[in-house]
């Protein structure tokens, strides 16, 4: 397992299915930011998937994994978006 | 020092002045990501400027710390954004 943080920067038609891939495998914690834990196996099938979503010319994903929680502090500043996404 | 993404979610009429505070410490990334390397002195500097900048209640900044840069492995799915944005 690892512990990833996705961010993206998608044109406006693709980014609702892009979020929808991604609702199956993080957290929405942001307006352009998932996270959470994921194996290995489910990481390379949601990139998969991502790729057959996304414009590869103009469309950006950026996955950044680590090993252990831990290696991460995570700061807040303003307000805490998560719980907002994750009811729609 | 320590490697550190910064990812935002910011009403429109503040996110310019939060990007021109960040473009003096980090990267600018993605759309709404910046990164790099920042001792803990000049990252306490840059999050006590956002927070004179944002709207706490509804502006939303999460700052991702590693001690060690290579604890994050890095994956670009689509294209990397850093050039465009890095000529603005």
């Amino acid at each position: 397992m690892a512990y990833c943080i996705v961010t993206y920067d998608i044109g406006e038609e693709r980014v609702n299915r892009v979020r929808k891939v991604l609702k199956r495998y993080l957290n929405w914690v942001q307006n352009s930011v998932f996270e959470g834990e994921i194996s290995e196996g489910k990481l390379e099938k949601c990139l998969q998937e991502l790729k057959s979503v996304i414009n590869a010319d103009s469309d950006s994903v950026y996955v950044y994994c680590f090993e252990i929680r831990e290696y991460c502090r995570k700061r807040v500043v303003g307000c805490e978006k998560e719980n907002t996404f994750n009811l729609i």
